[in-house]
């Protein structure tokens, strides 16, 4: 089969990453009779430079007309990049916010998977850690204080600045069953995370999910708030499955979850619509202090792309194939710097590799 | 001197510890020549088991005419509590917001302090507790979606809810104020979190953070983005002094904190307003599951009495007692069920006592 593949590179390390992925993606080609077409897509940092606006209709309209989209990372450093001093609608993320809305991205599945061969690096004491741990957020991403109306204005001479937090029940229909779809694949466990005792969207959230819930007598559900998720997290990862919550929340235990698994540079995310279309992208950021210098981890990338084989292209063996070769070339010892075994660790059967030589040694496994 | 304390028992575990935090106050005040005089106050599950309502006009009353207030905790299982059913602003927790509102507590003051005796507790690797950490957020208590205006309403037969995030400048500078003030009297490190890539409201808040920066010059300080900022609390806590943050990142960051230390049942906190009044009480909850049984750890409600002591009495030296025996007790080996050693840890040394022993064992030292 034939496939529009838009790429998103962006900035700083997305380049770097972005090509190890398509060149395990060409042997996934070769191997299984597929081609993947590539349409390179402006948005962040990069489009600014080139256009002025992080993300222009142009590039919109070339993401639209691709089967799947497949991104590096945007953005520089928050205090010394190019872009700071730019209006907020003119910076990088607003290329990216701009683009989960136009297409509508509303459901955000972000692994957070231990890797037993990492474990090490993971920051949690090892009876914790036990055998292991592998959730799945799953963030609502086009709706709550991201979207919602704001203003800085001034009042008898005081400014005030307000956001607002919204989200109707459709909204939260849509992204619950997209939750307990995805457990019903797992392992039938829901954790839908609120702050039902404060907010009114919340309430909302909790009644709208209780009703979902009754479609999956399967699924095991509870309700649990954002401070005592965030407790959690940290204390017992191996309770969770899957994690369903609103678009804010989700950005904060994302990145919680996925720190505690050690594997940040490992995480791959997808964000999906009502179709079959989706924007596939590393957990991580563009880490620009080390872009440039062949070291950055491309692992994160190419499990985005084999989520976009599966997700996107129902693919499923040859995401598998992607999977399993990952696995592989970790066994075989060979790490980037960030996955390299903390001091003290032994080093023994261990290689540290750079950026494409990890994509090389994937693509040739698969 | 002469000073009258409020005395909020509350529900669960909250009449125990408070219990013991008053039998460590009347050994002060007999060793220092004060005198605590304790009037009670309804709020939370009792409060509505007696008036109907979690917070009275009446017990408010009774706060705003006491020096400081001491607080148990309040609020049941929220799946099994018999006030679970009822509209929010009757349940127990709305008595604790309309409090901190009523008695303008916007600066909330949560130490997340990683006790060398109890390391073994803390959830992290060895390696990255190191010497241990110590850090205090300030957590703004009055301000943003907890107190916004809020709304569900159907529109064209979908219903739909907002709440609103609203900070004006004064709100801002007000606590940052704080926040700089506590860092001059620890390590004089300010790590401001918002998330100002989003955000109108977290973008004043950088503004005015910057400006009252600049009245501070020995403080550094260091903007951070509240998914980062959930990410290096697990990753390196010791790189943080105080975090200071709006009322919902605060809410779920020191939550965060407390259990990165491992500590949750070891630590206090102050609410304070513009006076040298505060409202005083343990960061852990009302814990309903092991009510009644004189199990509860006291600590953090007699460290929370300490505070008290400190802030609003000026007592210093007082208080610096309470937290010397409190030492004291941890080094003798004297543990309640929650901070005993690990399974594989050794117990040599480690004697379990219940919620009475332990105050006595601390008043004693006194
Ligand atoms: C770049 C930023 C706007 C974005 C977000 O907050 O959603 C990022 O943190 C993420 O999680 O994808
Ligand atoms: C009980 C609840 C309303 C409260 C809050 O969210 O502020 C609690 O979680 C806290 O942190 O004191």
């Amino acid at each position: 089969m034939e496939y529009k593949v838009g790429v998103i590179s962006g900035d700083g390390i997305g380049p770097e990453i972005v090509t190890e992925a398509k060149k395990v993606l060409d042997k996934i080609a070769d191997k299984y009779g597929h081609s993947f077409n590539y349409t390179d897509i402006l948005m962040g940092g990069c489009s600014i430079d080139a256009t002025g606006v992080p993300l222009t209709d142009e590039a919109i309209a070339t993401a639209l007309d691709s089967d799947a989209v497949l991104m590096g990372s945007i953005g520089g450093n928050t205090a010394t990049s190019p872009w700071y001093k730019l209006a907020p609608e003119l910076r990088p993320e607003a290329g990216l916010l701009k683009l989960r809305k136009s297409l509508n991205l509303f459901a955000n599945l972000r692994p957070a998977y231990l890797y037993k061969e990492l474990a090490a690096a993971c920051p949690l004491r090892a009876d914790i850690i036990g055998d292991g741990f592998d959730m799945m957020i799953m963030r609502e991403l086009t709706g709550g204080l991201y979207f919602g109306a704001r203003e800085t204005k001034e009042v008898d001479g005081v400014v005030t600045a307000t956001d607002t937090l919204t989200y109707n029940e459709n909204e939260i229909r849509r992204i619950a069953k997209r939750g307990f779809d995805i457990a019903m694949k797992r392992r039938k466990k829901v954790t839908s995370v609120d702050k039902a005792n404060v907010l009114d969207s919340s309430r909302l959230w909790r009644k709208i999910v209780e009703e979902v819930a009754k479609d999956y007598p399967e699924v095991t559900y509870e309700h649990m708030l954002v401070d005592n998720c965030a407790m959690q997290l940290v204390k017992d990862p191996k309770q969770f499955d899957v994690i369903l919550t609103e678009n804010m929340f989700g950005d904060i235990l994302s990145d919680e979850a996925s720190m505690v698994t050690g594997s940040i540079g490992m995480l791959s995310s997808a964000s999906l619509n009502d179709t079959k279309f989706g924007l596939y992208e590393p957990s991580g950021g563009s880490a620009p202090d080390i872009a440039g210098k062949g070291i950055a981890n491309p692992i994160a990338t190419i499990l985005s792309a084999a989520m976009m084989l599966r997700y996107s292209f129902d693919l499923d063996k040859e995401a598998q194939a992607i999977e399993d070769a990952v696995k592989q070339v970790l066994k075989e010892g060979y790490r980037t710097i960030d996955i390299m075994p903390q001091p003290g660790e032994t080093t023994e059967g261990i290689t540290q590799v750079g950026t494409a030589q990890m994509g090389d040694l994937i693509a040739e496994r698969v």
